[in-house]
């Protein structure tokens, strides 16, 4: 896991500079028919990825946006009219039978359809009237990492040729500021240890990094057997606070911008209950520099004035949570890339 | 939160009887222009509600749905294009601010609006084009009991309206199998006792069933400060099982029909890992007849065998859920009505 998390600077630098031809291809296509509506289709990690791509995709373009209830279309055999929509698949293998399910309905109404997929040579891939290839490389390790960071490209690629106000110059600097990321490795394997005896937690943000929580409090879920809970700050206010008391364990993410006032106000009502917080930061936001939490902070994240200032943080935001998780796997004695129960790919119907 | 679990079938059946002859009205302005998507914006419990919404209304119409991420309006001021679309704002109290502020961005952009909330005085009631009040009186307990099982009925009637395979007919017979659910309050009153020291839970379900899975954990951990994990049993499979260990308490939903064969295959690998699973069913889906788990078995549930056998089962279903939020927060000696930390109207931008 820890090798898969290290090589995720150079996964996505290939993934973005291969891709790009194909993506401006595909920008061509979009603008010459483009979907009235988005709907993506994803488990596990990709759908954490999904749920990134639903808030890029809506602030960067105004397309509407859906992620998918597999089972609909599965179960209950529903069909959907999709006649104006594109449909994206997101599945490391390419082989989840559901999703691919939904991509068969999808093409027989008449939807544009996507695949976000590691392996050019799977299902999915032969699905799909487009493609957009993860190239992170075999993954070994049961928990995605590198996976789900090449899938967070790939869906600022998808948002591009979409027509979203972003370029490849953004992007081109993105494996920079991971790679900056890693190197709070000594500091997450220090302040893990503190948590060796934590069975429970809550994982919080808001906005685009709401991905990341879902996908943080999985990592806790799948390598440390924590029961993580996560919840977008504004909906931690509707009943789930009830059950923070002194010591609870929190991890935010806490980004400058639009979500900073909001992460500031659950810090101050968490502080008030005596929990215990982590946030994930870096030194752009300033509502962060004096605060008394434990905190990671990143630097050199990607930043446009012209853009939302948190726009280009889930990648470089999720390697501690990333590096965090296998930390405290080692803390725990447990073996992060072979956890109890679970096998690589799962087949749902 | 009793006394109010307890009103449930004469307020649905009010809000079914009340809100028909406006229903029919809503269905010929459908008919004669129907949405070409769905949005529905909700916070905490009434987006819940919405998630329920989803499945029934792309199951039931073939119109695709979204769940409205709020915060991509409220913070990050998107302009989603949603000319052609129909948005529906969930809110008990009317007054969500952010909630609202959807509703305004629908409306600037040509779209149709509804609102489903107990208050027709609301700025919500008076921002939206069109309504469907639930009818349940105002709710004093913190914790929603019947204006969930409300806004699930509205929903029904609006699934109707949208000219999904359903009659008026078949929500009649819903008041009385929720009477019928309130018949297991001793069953619940014992079997909670076992759960007393029960201080972490997942909650378990799939298909239209998915939105109880929320909620019965939201009132677990709003009312019994228990850290209650929910996921769509597909999802679970995906890394969060590696959380599960000997006498880890599950609470799974149930249905017959097209989500029974993924239940039954999850108790199986549940019995495996010596969880301890309670199950709430009814007496119509056999593969529950012999499972050897903790049951509550509701009777007298609505079922038309040209429908899916569960379409009708999400309002008896979360009764028994929210008696044994309830009778545990009783066995703790918690004040369910007045949970620490929360107050009744949440205010979100």
């Amino acid at each position: 896991m820890l090798d898969e998390i290290r090589q995720q600077p150079t996964a996505i630098e290939r993934t973005l500079l291969e891709e790009l031809p194909n993506v401006e291809e595909l920008k061509r296509q979009f603008a010459a028919k483009r979907p009235r509506l988005i709907v993506l289709a994803a488990r596990g990690t990709s759908d954490n990825a999904a749920q990134f791509a639903r808030y890029l995709i809506e602030i960067g373009t105004g397309i509407p946006v859906s992620l998918a209830a597999p089972s609909i279309y599965t179960l209950y055999g529903a069909h959907i009219d999709l006649r104006d929509a594109l449909v994206v698949a997101v599945s490391q293998s390419g082989e989840s039978t559901d999703i691919n399910l939904v991509l068969e309905n999808a093409k027989a109404s008449g939807a544009q359809t996507l695949a976000i997929t590691n392996e050019p040579e799977s299902s999915m891939a032969k699905l799909a009237g487009n493609m957009i290839l993860v190239r992170a490389g075999r993954e070994l390790s049961v928990a995605a990492t590198k996976t789900y960071t090449g899938q967070l490209m790939a869906f600022y690629l998808l948002a591009y040729a979409l027509g979203a106000n972003l370029t490849p110059d953004h992007l081109r600097a993105i494996p920079m500021s991971a790679a900056g990321a890693l190197g709070l490795y000594d500091q997450v394997r220090e302040i893990s240890g503190r948590y060796r005896y934590m069975d429970h937690a809550v994982v919080m943000g808001r906005g685009i990094n709401y991905a990341n929580v879902f996908e943080f409090a999985l990592k806790l879920m799948e390598t440390c057997y924590v029961i993580s809970e996560r919840f977008s700050i504004a909906d931690f206010h509707h009943g789930p606070i009830a059950m923070i008391e002194k010591d609870f364990p929190v991890f935010l993410f806490a980004p400058p911008g639009v979500a900073s006032e909001s992460v500031s106000g659950m810090l101050r009502s968490l502080r008030a209950l005596n929990a215990e917080t982590l946030v994930i930061t870096d030194d752009g936001n300033t509502d962060m520099r004096d605060a008394p939490e434990h905190k990671l902070t990143l630097t050199g994240v990607v930043r446009d004035p012209k853009l939302p200032l948190d726009l280009f943080t889930p990648i470089p935001y999720i390697i501690p949570a990333q590096l965090f998780a296998a930390c405290l796997a080692e803390h725990k004695r447990l073996d992060p890339d072979a956890p109890r129960t679970l096998s690589k790919v799962t087949k749902t119907i």
